[in-house]
């Protein structure tokens, strides 16, 4: 008998009593891969090379299995005897999609660079993404919908829709199960559209937005049965206390008023849901009226545009960004002596006392990247910067910014601050700040927490020689 | 007799006649440095290999002579010596500061990259930065002085001061000296303050916004004069024709409409100036009034804030994005084939016939760069994306996007486009945009031109292993 861990199935011998010999090999190589048995799968390759590339149900083969269930060492083994990355199942997902989707990012970074083709695709060796909080991608936004409002209505009262909600731009949330550990945690309130009645939705000073529908589960090796759509998703934002309209079925929700900190205490895919709702209602609240004629606005396409009303308006000739969502490019830069074993951190008034974090400003129009990480860290510390590399980027919805993080090399090393940005900017060694990281004993002054893009560049710095 | 190439002046033997032998030694190593000289420099290394490190006038070391002036064999002798690349002269600037202003990029890599100490700071050896059209920063922007308006009305009326002009967002230009030649050029026409009189700097259709100073010659080993301050340049639009209140000194000027392609006639500094006096002048234009109450705004900050008159609206209450110009991100990217040697590129139905570009769109609220670029591509071309490397930006003033430019490994290969987004994607091999690159006798399509990030993608894809 076997047991199929991604499609929870027995097998018993009955059914398998019409497999050739051939299929039953099959069969059972995928069941060690799915299961994880290293010495079966390794085993039975060097038998039967052929296996490697074979696929079962639903076009699954072994590395997608493995990949699936978090088997490091089986996908190792696959890669080693020359299996190929780029097959897809049926529903067109490679195993590095599945790795992917399912978290288990070290098989999908395997995926991406042993091995296979992508070492020479592209030229540098450092292929990593790194995954930061408010990141995470977990639906299909689906863009190509919000202009048909038919189906956005049929979506939005559909008994399988989630709504989340927001007053005032503050999120309903409530506590998360595992709140009382150490680490509580919170999570977005799903309401469905029974929940949202119709008068709520269509108050004026409600704003709702579609945000998109779940990525298919790549678990199930079924095909979606018939008109069994993938959930879709709203987010509704209303100036006017909405609890009259709601018919809330947890009596620990509230709304987390202000947001920040406590968004930090979302899981990560629930970030990724709020980076994408906060970011766009926050425009919707502050850009009622058209800029380039001052009449009121209409929304349209599920929330990603707003048009004037005023049709002699030069906003409707042509396509204009006055009519679309802002996304504010910022740079981040943990700027790094030039002797190679310190790094420049600054802190700010508003900061709680001994924080300090990496230095930061709004890209200016017509400024490139590399040259907004040069002038803002030389007027803010007086440091002069040489090379500038990209390492990772976050969206950061207080309101819209996308955070550019970047690694830089200092030319000089005297500091002088702009006071009015900065009250103070420091070198810290390399020792300094892996005491921070990993919480040593004296720590000589404290960093944003892991969810900040900030700490994640001190850790990518300090990680590229001492491992940690 | 020795002449500095960088002061232009001749030292003769009367004037060296009180030098210590070690100061006479000196002086004619940095001359042969600056001149070219390998056999001289590298000679006297081997005698006094002291000389490396040491430094002339105002501060002056034979590396920044070296990069002064272009020569890169000096340069590689003086690293292998091992001199210090961060020493710095009395302007404050290293050897790599200089080739950079210079325009020596060759050798700003190397000393970013070569024997010193950035090559263990940051991780990647591939440090270099790609200066794309558009990129180059001339001006020292002093956000510190956009607030203080006193200073700034000094400016405006200042002899030396430069103004370029823009008619409803068309700038002033006339041919370059090299019109005749096969690649005509414009410049950009650069008025005093006597030509702009104070009437059109006050009419209520005109925007001035300060753009920045020049930056500081680091040619000149002579400290600047006292009082003598670097230019200030100034960008002024107006929607009623100028030109009744201008003095003209060039009779073949005019106003460049529409911009494009044009623009892409300027030089590369012309090109850095357009990039930020555009994306201002043309928030300006359609952003007076404000989006939160629909009141008029004032500008402020030297033309980098627009406040709303109105004291009772929320967007004075705190900072805001609508107070200030936009910067929008746009991903762009070059998708290669699983089997390393085809590259996705599609076409709008408004490209010239026959040209394919890199697909390219806009970064969503709350979406990384990576997973806009996977969204896009799938999006406009059905192909699924893994991997995706950052390469180089541009700032794009049409009207203020900044392009980021990343390559990017497919994980699927068919394509199915949207045709309300583009005509038609294909896959073409290496070969094909070697040949449209190279300019072959036959290629099978054509590209954008060079000064676009598309083309740098592509030169950049394909110089991996050809090194065109």
């Amino acid at each position: 008998m076997f047991y199929h861990i991604h499609t929870g199935i027995y097998h018993t011998q009955m059914e398998n009593i019409q497999m050739s010999p051939k299929e039953e090999l099959l069969e059972r190589f995928l069941d060690y891969a799915s299961r994880g048995d290293l010495a079966k799968v390794s085993g039975m390759i060097s038998h039967s090379s052929f296996l490697v590339n074979e696929s079962g149900e639903n076009g699954w083969t072994a590395l997608m299995l493995a990949a699936r269930n978090g088997h490091t060492d089986i996908v190792d083994n696959l890669l080693s005897n020359g299996c190929d990355t780029f097959l897809v199942n049926k529903s067109a997902q490679t195993a590095y999609d599945i790795a992917k989707f399912w978290g288990h990012r070290h098989i999908a970074r395997l995926l991406a660079k042993t091995e296979n083709k992508c070492q020479r695709i592209l030229p540098s060796d450092r292929m990593e993404e790194h995954e930061n909080y408010f990141t995470r991608e977990v639906f299909n936004r689906m863009s190509e919908k919000r202009s048909d409002s038919k189906w956005l209505e049929a979506k939005q009262s559909s008994p399988d829709t989630v709504f989340i909600l927001f007053f005032n731009l503050n999120p309903l949330v409530s506590a998360s199960e595992e709140s009382k550990t150490a680490h509580p945690g919170i999570k977005l309130c799903r309401l469905d559209a029974s929940s949202v009645n119709k008068e709520l939705l269509q108050k004026s000073g409600t704003t709702v937005i579609f945000l998109g529908v779940e990525k298919q589960r790549s678990s199930s090796s079924s095909p979606p049965k018939e008109g069994n759509e993938p959930t879709a998703w709203f987010a509704l934002n209303t100036d006017d206390n909405p609890m009259d309209h709601l018919q809330l079925t947890n009596p620990n929700s509230f709304f987390l008023k202000p947001p920040m900190p406590g968004l930090l205490k979302l899981s990560e895919a629930e970030a990724g849901i709020i980076a994408q709702a906060s970011s766009v209602l926050a425009w919707h609240n502050r850009y009622s009226f058209c800029p380039t004629c001052g009449s009121n606005t209409n929304v349209e396409e599920g929330g990603y545009k707003r048009t004037c009303f005023n049709k002699d308006c030069r906003s409707r000739q042509g396509i204009h960004n006055t009519c679309y969502p802002r996304v504010d490019p910022v740079v981040i830069m943990l700027v790094i002596h030039p002797d190679g074993n310190q790094c420049l951190l600054g802190r700010k008034k508003t900061f709680p006392a001994g924080m300090f974090s990496c230095l930061a400003g709004f890209i200016e129009p017509g400024e490139a990247i590399e040259d907004a990480v040069r002038r803002e860290t030389e007027e803010e510390s007086g440091v002069k910067v040489g090379p500038v590399q990209y390492v990772s980027c976050q969206p950061w919805p207080m309101p819209s910014s996308l955070m550019i993080g970047c690694l830089a090399v200092a030319m000089s090393t005297d500091i002088k601050v702009d006071e009015k940005e900065i009250e103070e900017a420091r070198w810290f060694t390399r020792q300094q700040v892996i005491d921070v990281i990993v919480k040593g004993t004296k720590p000589a002054f404290t960093m944003p927490p892991r969810q900040a893009i900030a700490h994640q560049l001190v850790k990518h710095w300090i990680g590229m020689s001492s491992n940690l």
